[in-house]
């Protein structure tokens, strides 16, 4: 096993509100008052994490396999246990391929390799929440 | 089981970025080249979500029962597997909070209910990650 030495501290500023500080430096407020609303809470950032981890395996498979992707995003959803703790229970990761021609079997693996072998971030939720996934592909019109 | 029909929704942007919009309307950069390291990765965004989560958790219980905390944060590292994929096993989780009097009973027992209880992000992570808690009390000295 890998060590990560590194740490992120998350510091209580008073209100009900955090400042993260990444291991690599970067500052992020955390918001725990969902009313108040002024940043993203724990949970959104989990579902970002999760879909930026599987996200740059597939775009990366995607351009290594020369296909020509125009737009790319995922969307995360997710199903939570009702009593506490909280847990996810099951994610949903949609991931929506934009492009000219582009090969749904390209896709398809790609997805595939993210979710069993590339993804940390799935890989540490999968042992909780079952994880979903589905594609879009919609042909990107030239002449439009 | 909930079903949180908000989603995230995480855009490539080109150049190894992503944005991720969360479900309650927040926008925030992720960045998947570690070399150039200009925001957050995702697996950054995890450890912030750890953090936070329990954090909530644990400076509400001690706010309820009337502890003077001065300051409080989470420290979060992990252990991850070295072949892929590269999911947690380990999170360390240290609370270090800084006070007057603070009861050593009252922050065991605080971040005790987090993890078994209120922590959604930590019950989700624990089917993979053995997450591993610890805390230092620091005495305040008033007048310092």
């Amino acid at each position: 096993m890998a060590t990560n030495n590194a740490k992120a501290t998350i510091r209580f500023t008073g209100e009900d509100l955090f400042v993260g500080l990444t291991p690599s430096g970067h500052v992020l407020p955390i918001e725990t008052d969902s009313t108040r609303n002024r940043a993203a809470s724990p949970a959104e950032l989990l579902l970002l994490a999760v879909g930026g981890c599987t996200g740059v395996d597939v775009i990366s498979i995607l351009q290594k396999k020369r296909q020509h992707v125009t737009d790319y995003r995922i969307e995360v959803s997710g199903e939570r246990r009702e009593d506490h703790p909280r847990a996810y229970t099951r994610l949903f990761v949609k991931h929506i391929v934009r492009g000219r021609g582009v090969s749904e079997k390209a896709v398809a693996d790609a997805i595939e390799l993210s979710d069993t072998k590339y993804c940390s971030v799935a890989a540490t939720l999968r042992g909780t929440a079952e994880i979903i996934t589905s594609y879009d592909i919609i042909e990107d019109d030239a002449s439009q």
